[in-house]
């Protein structure tokens, strides 16, 4: 008995140490991020020299991933299940205290805005894990996450009203030449950067970010490279080995969150340093090390990387030529996102210079010709002198306004719109789902009548035509069918939205 | 002598004949039309039976032409000189008073809008005969010379006040579907029409018709052949041999006009009846017969004819992908001109749908990529009800008005265009003579502020930033060079023009 008690007093000890060095949820939703937390002291670097693994299995299976360090003498194992019900894990570590602790958490239904990680759908498309469609429309804001608090808070309030669902932005450090970040990702050695220990707290500040999108249902388009370090900083001057560890570490601490896409680089031509070789490996580390599969793309500047590897889900292009669409689908036969195509501005240069309802239609078109575009805005805010495309903030454009219509009815899209029309008459003007959906966007054509030879044989739709840049409707109609006419205003910028009868 | 008497009245009165039966000119212009008139009866079909060509000759060339008959007995032969001088001619035929009928005349200056017959100049640009350039800026007119008297007026005069320099119009009847013409190319047959009988007045009314065009310095871009008869009249019902006839009458009757093109025809691949085959041999009879060497070409619908064949002197294409000028240049090693790149209008086709604006707008992206294009317009012109594209008239839309800037600008080119700036900065944007003339289209940029980094070294320029759409002068300035900025308004369609100081 004394005995029993005297192996209770041990076991309730114990289990007292495991309350106080683990921090872990008992129910997770469905593609949300289920972390645990484990206390434990070194003297070595706890970024090279500790490694820990957690292994989390359910029925069906069993998914290793990546702990890292947080600082305060904290690691953490961040999990993102993709199916309900029990998950069970264990640790693996080099440093006894992280070795082998076991646990179990269950996984319950998603809700909100969680509907899981976005995936290529239907070759030319992207579907929620939920199979709900997904229409990337994004906008750009390089460096927000190193702005001041307030910022932040603008820049995320600016997007919660604005229609994107992606944003762009970059996971090292960007500022305009010469500025401070309040945080930087590496603790400074003598000369320069220890890239062998990171600063937590300039990664807690993403965590958060990444969190805040995903409520508001928007994708974090993460860039994990640029070229505009360039003399500033330094911290596009790490070794091979330090590219690795910082992928490693970025993959382990963000690879969890349901909203994640990897971005190889912002213009990663600019980076002479880097071969080709380098930017393959790049992606060959996340293939290898991401389990959730997060979208992978790597952005231009002059030279276009190869969309056709494997390692590739999408091609993220920065180009003006969305033409271009039909040809680019099939020679990669992947989702083809124009990220970018000018933004908004009246800068120096014609990248940020375009027009506001020019960079509107362009969305339209992109859309018509079966692919996805990206926002940009840079004009200077009156107040703060910041660019939303590189510090966020609040937008100060037109085109930001004009996409509400876009997005209102991409939102109306039973599915997934393909371009139809491949004669004179409708290419470019037409896309849609056979027999249910069809989305004519006029744009630079001011018909003044329009006659439906084009629709399928009896089938009704009801009809809308909406002004594209200021979504005043002009007119409705029920139940058209092939050889209908309707009259139409004679202007530009004009679009028709057809819909099934059955459908409504 | 009596004899000599007797002798001098024979000469007298075989002087008189002559007089009679010849009208011919004794002083031409360089590049102008000289025309011997010459009457013989006959019982045969003088379009078939009869037989007339002359050989000209000074001291460098011997150049033999076709005549052909104009009704009341009346025989013509007509003939460009390209060189200034003593010309000597004969004629030979198989009809007695039209053979060897031999004449002189002087070769002198051109005057007024004469500039000589358009040819090709540096592989992808155009200049007239005496080494000016001509930058083709055309429109569209398809069966002006069919109408009335007063609308074919109202035409030359629109033209007249228009900026353009070339029009494409048919020679066989066009007219909207059911509608008579005053006049009609061929006798009537008891079925349908003889394709070996002329009338002659259908084809005079052309005569006067280029030559007003001419005398206004237009280009007439003459199609031979067009798939829009379909069922209304059946001129496009002649057999190979009828074609060819065609092809030698309009040859001999329209190549003596320096204004002259042969287009082949609008939409050529719309004409299923006729095979490939068929259509190089239309440019092969040019080739062989046209002394002149008018240029050729043949617009298409959908399929493109191939025009790195040598009988084509440039593309004339109906497309809206102007962005291709520079691979399609690189292709044909030919000038591009878009003939067809959508009509201003509001019909329900795209290609007579687009908005005016646009219009302009495409036009001077073409210019700025090297290539050349052609207005139309389909508006409903309010008292006739007539589309300027189709019928002639008076313009209705405002294009027309808009692009007197563009020719303006062109005007003031001291040479041909280059697209330049390969880079992504100017791409699309800066085309010039390089360190002479300098023309930036910004079009959908609305740059505050242009930094002249691409400028050469120690070489001053004059510029001015112009409105597209409006011609206001938003600013000169004097003196500019490589690293100078200057201020821009911040709105889209602006363009700036550099000039060279010292060409001033």
């Amino acid at each position: 008995m004394r005995l029993l008690m005297r192996y209770s007093v041990i076991y309730w000890i114990l289990f007292q140490l495991v309350l106080l060095n683990l921090n872990a949820q008992e129910k997770v939703e469905k593609w949300d991020c289920f972390e645990l937390a484990i206390q434990a002291k070194t003297r070595k670097n706890p970024y090279t020299e500790i490694h820990l693994k957690a292994r989390f299995s359910n029925q069906l299976d069993t998914i290793t991933v990546d702990g890292f360090y947080d600082g305060d003498n904290l690691y953490k194992i961040r999990f993102m299940p993709s199916g309900e019900g029990e998950w069970n894990y264990n640790t693996i570590s080099n440093h006894e205290k992280l070795h082998d602790i076991t646990g179990r958490f269950i996984c319950i239904s998603p809700a909100g805005n969680n509907k899981g990680p976005v995936r290529v759908h239907d070759t030319f498309h992207f579907s929620y894990a939920d199979n709900s469609p997904f229409y990337p429309l994004g906008t750009t804001a390089y460096g927000w996450v190193q702005r001041d608090s307030l910022t932040r808070s603008h820049t995320l309030k600016s997007l919660e009203e604005a229609p994107f669902n992606k944003v762009r932005f970059m996971i090292l450090p960007h500022a305009p030449s010469g500025k401070e970040c309040e945080l930087y990702p590496y603790v400074r050695a003598e000369e320069g950067w220890d890239f062998t220990r990171f600063n937590p707290a300039y990664f807690q500040r993403y965590d958060s970010c990444i969190k805040a999108l995903g409520d508001l249902g928007i994708q974090a388009d993460m860039i994990l490279f640029h070229p505009y370090d360039r003399g500033t900083w330094g911290f596009d001057q790490m070794d091979k080995e330090e590219q690795y560890l910082y992928l490693k570490y970025v993959n382990a601490r963000y690879g969890a969150f349901h909203n994640v896409w990897w971005s190889m680089a912002n213009e990663f031509d600019l980076m002479t340093d880097r071969t080709m070789e380098d930017w393959d490996g790049y992606f060959q580390f996340f293939l290898k090390n991401d389990p959730y599969r997060h979208l992978r793309s790597n952005h231009n500047a002059g030279i276009w990387y190869d969309h056709r590897e494997d390692w590739v889900t999408h091609a993220s292009l920065q180009t003006e030529s969305w033409w271009m669409a039909k040809e680019l689908r099939l020679k990669y036969g992947k989702p083809v996102i124009f990220d970018e195509f000018c933004y908004e501005g009246d800068g120096i240069n014609r990248t940020v210079a375009l027009n506001g309802d020019v960079l509107t239609h362009r969305m339209w078109l992109i859309t018509i010709v079966g692919a996805y575009g990206t926002h940009g805005e840079g004009l200077f805010q009156p107040r703060t002198q910041y660019q939303f495309f590189r510090q966020g903030g609040e937008f100060a454009g037109s085109s930001v306004h004009a996409l509400h219509v876009l997005k209102q009815i991409l939102n109306e899209v039973p599915g997934h719109l393909e371009p139809m029309g491949n004669d004179w008459r409708l290419n470019r003007i037409l896309a849609g789902i056979a027999g249910q959906f069809y989305l004519y966007y006029l744009g630079e054509y001011q018909n003044a009548l329009w006659h439906f030879t084009e629709l399928p044989e009896n089938i009704r739709f009801s009809a809308k035509v909406i002004d594209t840049r200021t979504g005043e409707i002009y007119s409705t109609h029920e139940g058209i069918k092939k050889g209908d006419s309707i009259d139409l205003p004679g202007k530009p910028y004009m679009a028709m939205v057809l819909r099934r009868v059955d459908l409504q």
